[in-house]
């Protein structure tokens, strides 16, 4: 079977998006729907997997993150954006995709592990965060997704599924279900505020993008530079502050940049106003997504409809690929 | 909330049904539907846990399993039969459920490790094997199930669904759920033609309700008796003797019985001649069973329009049951 690239992406609803998720994959998901055809997943279920005892939060944020997408320019004509929860065949598929994996083997995947040793769950682990990379196979599968754009610690993931697609395909006998290949983000990680190597939703050491002026000023003021450089005419560090990384990624004034580096190493330039240049640079970029985000949350009703106008265009998607399974499966009752 | 009885119960749809599902569940069904309201269910995603690579066969027992329920009289006007896959709301149920339960919890589940045990999964078990007391406790909730029988065996999986039902209902705190009981069967085990323990589907050692009379005539004629009981002038021993154990459970007979037993002891009763009487015992029961069987199974179309009316009034209990899960769950977008 030939099979049309199909990217797959999406986020877990547990907070507003942030400059982290702008420069890793918000701004690849805005160049690559132009190229291929893109579903964007809000992955409510998969956000209760751990804060199964929090569903407000969760579904707080679905609406929060429609809103971020929808005001950095994802574009809802050219990609599909939908809500994991409204997709019964997930649920379905993750379950067939259940009996062709073993315990063990969703034990040694190294993300899982990560992930399970940084939550410090211990010997209580839940039974659906163990499971999550199978509902992942799922997700990408159900929309038959070829690309699925990931960091390197989720490389695992894709693995796992395609150990899935094929012992599927080959125990069905049909190939119904194309590999997926890892599509490499362009942008590494984008360290927070605080200098810690991520940026992180809940680390508190995130600039959001639905954060006003005040807020970003706060932030940028408040991030990691070089604790030795003291005095504005000490000579300062600019490896490893924060400063200088963000506008390494955020200034496409090049020139600009190169000679405050310049400056800050020889001394005379001080942290105050090195960080008040960012804040206008970032300003500059955030001003418009905050005004358009501030008019389309005016009309968080409207906002729903765009994505339950996704979620029924992925509900045809995932009840084709469903009707396939069954047939293969024998489970076409009717 | 105050819930009303409902009885939930099933079958894997791996093989026909046999003398020792008769007497052990089928009876009891019989019963059960004057007195409740009550599902079956044919248990076809169960049944691909374990047979994942042999789907034709689940399949073909589906209708196999059907035919065997209505002929033996349960009554789909008094109980609803219907088919597992056909119910995503299941699934759906199954995924949340997996969040509320941790992996140490499954694997210390008493029936789930004897069956691991007895299947020789060694360290490849599905990980659709170990989640299966999870789908049990979404087949029992999804349609409110507060009555479920089961032998003894079975007890944990009824912890597990209270286990679930409790955490549900006090993480999403509402009573949504009931918790169910076991409803202890009356019967015992029906031991196999072979003197083994159990009567299996697939031990060889069954009579089917779907066995014509001669395979009948032949199976009880293999039957394990005495094996020092070698001539007909012998005395014969009862215990253990399955003709016996048979007649105990089938032959209504208990004066005719009685008499058998004393003249087997004290010798003159040839094994021929005493499996010849059962033999007539069973054809007497079965032949009603055969006949109507042999009819239904003229149809097999209607049969399966059955089941998929069942089915549909099942889902809409199901979906009903998913509303109110997505409601506290914060899950309803629309």
């Amino acid at each position: 079977m030939k099979f049309k690239e199909i990217v797959l992406t999406g986020d877990r609803p547990t907070g507003p998006l942030h400059l982290g998720h702008y420069v890793g994959s918000l701004l690849n998901r805005i160049a690559l729907q132009d190229e291929y055809e893109q579903y964007i997943m809000i992955a409510d279920l998969q956000a209760l997997t751990d804060n199964a005892d929090n569903p407000v939060k969760v579904r707080d944020n679905v609406i929060e993150v429609m809103l971020d997408y929808l005001s950095v320019g994802i574009d809802p004509l050219k990609t599909t954006i939908f809500v994991q929860s409204m997709i019964p065949e997930i649920a379905e598929l993750t379950i067939l995709y259940l009996n062709l994996v073993t315990v063990n083997r969703l034990q040694r995947n190294p993300t899982v592990k990560a992930e399970m040793q940084s939550k410090s769950y211990g010997e209580s682990v839940p039974a659906g965060f163990l499971m999550y990379p199978v509902s992942q196979a799922a997700d990408i599968t159900i929309v038959k997704g070829t690309l699925v754009p990931v960091g390197e610690d989720q490389l695992p993931m894709i693995e796992q599924t395609n150990e899935l697609v094929r012992s599927f395909n080959r125990t069905y006998g049909k190939d119904i279900f194309p590999e997926t290949k890892a599509l490499a983000s362009k942008v590494g990680r984008l360290p927070g505020l605080d200098g810690k190597a991520k940026m992180g939703k809940s680390l508190g050491n995130a600039i959001f993008l639905s954060d006003d002026e005040q807020t970003l000023k706060k932030k940028v003021m408040s991030m990691f530079t070089d604790p030795g450089h003291l005095r504005v005419e000490d000579p300062g560090q600019v490896e490893g502050n924060m400063v200088f990384e963000y506008l390494d990624v955020f200034d496409t004034n090049k020139v600009k940049v190169a000679e405050l580096k310049h400056q800050y190493r020889q001394g005379g330039l001080g942290d105050v106003k090195l960080k008040m240049y960012l804040f206008e640079v970032l300003n500059e970029l955030l001003t418009p997504i905050r005004t358009k985000r501030a008019e389309l949350a005016k009309n968080r009703e409207a906002v729903l409809q765009i994505l339950l106008s996704g979620t029924k265009k992925v509900r045809k998607v995932a009840m084709e690929t469903m009707n396939q399974v069954r047939d293969v499966m024998h489970l076409n009752y009717e």
